[in-house]
Order: structure tokens, then C-alpha cells, then sequence
């Protein structure tokens, strides 16, 4: 058999605020050949999402943290070159847990096989992946947009805020979105076709919120926390749902986060904030990605990636995420 | 026709903090005899509540605030004197919004017949009332227990947070109050059949949530806010329901108030906090008090109220909802 060249990323220390390099270990080895039922997957695209922050932390959350050694948790596609599972043969193009590494010797019970003649690999990290039920799930499960409500979407630029917003037009609502800075807030209203997008940086929030949306806040998607959660707070209409998909504002805090002081707003509205992670959903991800797809098609739906070059650069990549650099869904390519 | 002396507390200013002996007014005059479509309530009791503090502040909320100069809004049940309408005979018991006094000149639309032969007057301001009312649609529709959940209740001992316990029980459920000190703890335990009841005054709050919730908490319904909401969302489950039905924590903090920092616990659990106002299950008030009022008879659900004496007392009788020193629904005897 022929002998590939593993390059992984592993965790090497939980991090205090923002991942340093030191937090990682750059690890090459050969990578294992698969056993019975296993496939050897060469990785093209990984996806790299906020949630990893939360992965490395230590402490009972959602799903384990990432053990100090391991490789880190990520999502990919790939191709396979070596199966040993009668599900898959060699050539298919599959996503699943890779982890940030160039090859990935996994179950094949674990990988999807997608298309690419669908839609390009990175579509399949983004929509028609794990960030579109996200934003899918949330939005219309959680978030129950009406047509003619008026849905904020935070992190608007971001990959799950920009797939929310189009969605929530798809369904008839008038979307305002919150981005950081005039070129994200340009692409979010121009490309992505959102009513409004407030620049938090530069605007007064409150005032722009009351600016754009003149009837309130029927459904606020929350993706960031901190100030701009407790401002969409102090103007949610009656019967609100507030959907708390993340909060990145927090996730390298070294102080405890603090939490909305205006929360009785949920009392005088009657209103509702609920948590969701998209796991949770899987038994319905088919359905979702075919309708999602079928939005594709006729146009409604983007799917934008920044695609950024070289495993190697995973360390400083992820950081893009914090610092709010990355345009689109942020991929690295292998 | 008679001449009736009334009595009246107003509002004479907004409250800083806890309201004062000056921000009442304490006015003696005649009753306004009613007009058509009106009548004439000699008030015999009436019900102090914590969300009486919110009224008494200025801006946007449920319900418009108390006007300065107005008398104190509050829930009473009392004996139609004069009737100038032919819905209501001399005679006839009342319950409705007639405010701080001794005599209210009401429409007639506004006021629900009561029987003294079912229930003792209190109860209709507490189970039978807007009270029991809340615990119920605030328990069954928002929080949603199923047998065998563990639901926790701020306030144990206070109104609406022993009418929640108890119903809670009812449902299958394991119970488990908070409350102050160990004479409320006890009569929660004892008398209202409580699994257990924890002393926040004394507890460690988190160690004791641990100890008393051994599955974890699957609703919690929050009348205080501030730390022990904190404390309880640390400890709940997946999908769990937190209503938030009052602050009283919060009421008369001169600071902003301190919203819950641990609010991720949402997301992470997949749960929801929601708000509720009693107001919104107006047409199935009836349908509620008739269950009630089935479990009273039962022996499955008791209605204590502490019943001070003295329409004179008012102001520093409405303090002791804040100083926890009330055993049961606080009710004024006019």
C-alpha cells in the first residue's frame, strides 16, 4: 500500500484568551491505514468555526473538549484513497470529523458522501454543511419567523448570520443584519440582499436599531453576545424569540461574561431566548440540505467562502474568526 | 342614597429604591356614587404584590405606569354596595382591579362575581386569583413539566411560588423549593409537601442544588432573579424551561440590575428562558380556577394567605413583600 505523509495540528495546552501558537503541536507522521469498516480520507477543505474556541476549553459542555494531544476537532471533505468499508470506494468525495490534519483514518459509518458536481467542496462546509443547519434549524425551528416580522441577525457577515438573513427573506421577513465595518456591512445588504446592516462599530446600535427597525424586533439570531445581545433585548416587540446560537464575543474573555442586565425584557414581552446546537437536528439535515440546494438553484441562497492556503497557517487562520478579518465562510485549504 | 366615607392611598411620587411613607399620599373623602353601567364596591380585601413595585415606575412596560396622583393599583375582592347596572345586585361579592381603598366606583365589566360559599374571600385573591393564575399557565404552559422532571421554585414560600410547588407535585414531579430561612423552609416542606426546600440565607446555594437535584433541573421557575438564577441555570439540564415570572431581587435596586453571566447554559443545554404575564391566559382563567379549585377540594392544594389588618397600614405592610417577612399571599384587610 502506499505511505501518506500526515501533517496535523494537536492541542497542546488549553488556551487563556485568544489561541497562541503555543497552544498547538505541529505533528508529521505517516498516517494509518484504515482497518475493516475504516476509509483513509485525503482532506481538501476544513472548516473553521467559533465553536472550536469552546472545544479547547476544559469543563462539561455539549459535547467533550478536545484532550490535550489529540488532534484538533474540525470539520472537512475530502476524497477517499483508501477504503476498507464496502460503503465507499476510492475517488468518493466525502465530508465528516477529519480534524485539522492532511489525512484522516476514520469509520466509515462517520463520512457523508457529497457531490461535487452539486456544488463545489466548500459548499458543503458552509450552506449545505453544518453552518447552513445551523443557521436553518435555528432560524426556522427555534427562531419561528412569520412573514413580515422583523429579524436582526448578528455576525451578519459571518457564515451562519449570512445564511440566517437570506433565509429569514426567503421567508417574507424584513432583515436587518450587525456586522463590523463598512465593506461587511456593504457585502451583507448588496450581495446577500438583507433590508439594512448596522456597522457596530461606527453606529449608535440602539439608535440604528430603532432607525431600521421601526416595528420592533420579532426575532433576534444571536450570534455574538455581550452589548449587542442586551441592545436587541431593550427592543424585542411581544412574544419575541431570541435565539442564542453563540456568543463570540465571549468565547476568549479571561473575565466572566457578562450577562444581559436587561434579560426582564423577556418578562414584559412575554418573550423567549433559547439556546440550540445543530446536532440536535441531524435526523432532519437531509431534508434541509435538499430544500437549502433547491434555494441554491434558483438563486436565493449565497454561499460564500474565504478560502485561506495552507494547513500550516491553521494557527493564525483561526484567529480570523476573533478578530473579524474573514469575509464568508472561513475554509482552510489543505 | 348613602354616603360612604373612602379612603384612599395615591401615589404622590416615584419610589427610589423602597417606596417611602412620602411617596404616598393618603387621601379622605366621599365615594363617587356610581353611574350607569357602574357600581359601588365596599372593598374588603386586597392584594399586595411584588409586581405592584414595577407600576410605581415610570416608562414602558406591560401596563401603563401608576399615574402620579392616582390611587394605587391593586387587586381586591369585596360586597357590591350600590349597583347601576344589571349584571350586579346589592350584595353580590366582587373581585377586580379596585385599588389601595376602601370603596371603588367601577364599571361593572370590569368586576368578576366570587362565591364566600366555595371559598373564603383571601383565596380568590391567591389560588383562586390572579396568584394562582400565574403559578398555574406559568408552570403548565411555559414550563411544561412532565412526571418525574425535577422542577425547582424561587420564592417557595411566597404566593405564587407554593401554588407552583404544589401543582408541581400534583404532576409527578420531583419539588424543590427556595426560600428564606427555616421557618419558611419548613412550612414549605411540611405543609405544602415540598420534596425539599433550601435555605438560600444559609445554604451553599450550588452545593445544595447539587444535593437536592441529583438529575439535574429540568424547569426552573424564577421570582427572584439575580444570584440564585444564576445558581439554578448552572445546574440545568437539556431542554430544560426556565420561566421567568418576576425579579423580586431586582425590584427596587438603585443600581442596574445584574443579569445572569451564566446565560450560555442555554445554549449549551439547548434550554429556553421565557417570560410570561398572567394577563395573557385571560380566557382560560375560568378553566384554571375550576381545576384549582377541584384540587382544593381534593386536599391536593392549599391557599395560605397572611392577612394584615388596616388599610392605614399600607405602606409599611407593602415592605414586608420586599423584607420576605410575609408567610403566605400578603393581603391587606381593608
Amino acid at each position: 500500500m502506499t505511505s501518506y505523509n500526515n501533517r496535523q495540528y494537536r492541542l497542546a495546552a488549553r488556551p487563556v484568551g485568544l489561541p497562541k501558537r503555543s497552544d498547538w503541536s505541529y505533528v508529521e507522521e505517516p498516517a494509518r491505514a484504515p482497518d475493516d469498516g475504516e476509509v483513509l480520507v485525503a482532506v481538501e477543505y476544513l472548516s473553521l468555526d467559533p465553536a472550536m474556541r469552546g472545544w479547547m476549553n476544559d469543563g462539561k459542555s455539549y459535547i467533550p473538549p478536545v484532550a490535550i494531544g489529540a488532534v484538533m476537532r474540525a470539520l472537512g471533505v475530502g476524497k477517499i484513497v483508501e477504503s476498507k468499508s464496502d460503503h465507499f470506494a476510492s475517488g468518493d468525495y466525502v465530508s465528516g470529523g477529519f480534524g485539522i490534519q492532511a489525512y484522516a483514518t476514520v469509520p466509515a459509518k462517520d463520512c457523508t458522501k457529497i457531490d461535487p458536481s452539486i456544488a463545489p467542496l466548500t459548499v458543503y462546509l458552509n450552506v449545505l454543511g453544518m453552518t447552513g443547519m445551523t443557521a436553518y434549524f435555528g432560524l426556522l425551528d427555534v427562531g419561528e419567523p412569520k412573514s413580515g416580522d422583523t429579524v436582526v441577525v448578528s455576525g451578519a457577515a459571518g457564515a451562519v448570520g449570512a445564511t440566517v438573513g437570506q433565509i429569514a427573506k426567503i421567508q417574507g421577513c424584513r432583515v436587518v443584519g450587525i456586522a463590523g465595518g463598512p465593506q461587511k456591512c456593504a457585502y451583507v445588504v448588496e450581495e446577500l440582499g438583507f433590508d439594512a446592516c448596522i456597522d457596530y462599530k461606527a453606529a449608535n446600535l440602539a439608535k440604528s436599531l430603532r432607525e431600521f427597525c421601526p416595528n420592533g424586533i420579532d426575532v433576534y439570531f444571536d450570534n455574538v453576545g455581550g452589548d449587542i445581545l442586551e441592545a436587541c433585548l431593550a427592543q424585542i416587540n411581544l412574544h419575541a424569540r431570541i435565539v442564542i446560537c453563540g456568543a463570540i464575543s465571549q468565547y476568549n474573555a479571561t473575565t466572566p461574561p457578562k450577562g444581559p442586565a436587561n434579560y426582564l425584557s423577556l418578562l414584559v414581552n412575554r418573550a423567549k431566548m433559547q439556546g440550540m446546537i445543530v446536532f440536535d437536528y441531524a435526523d432532519r439535515y437531509g431534508l434541509a440540505a435538499r430544500e437549502m440546494a433547491g434555494w441554491m438553484a434558483e438563486g436565493k441562497l449565497k454561499s460564500r467562502e474565504d478560502v485561506v492556503e495552507g494547513l500550516e497557517t491553521f494557527p493564525e487562520t483561526l484567529l480570523k474568526l476573533f478578530s473579524g478579518e474573514n469575509h464568508g465562510k472561513l475554509v482552510l485549504k489543505v
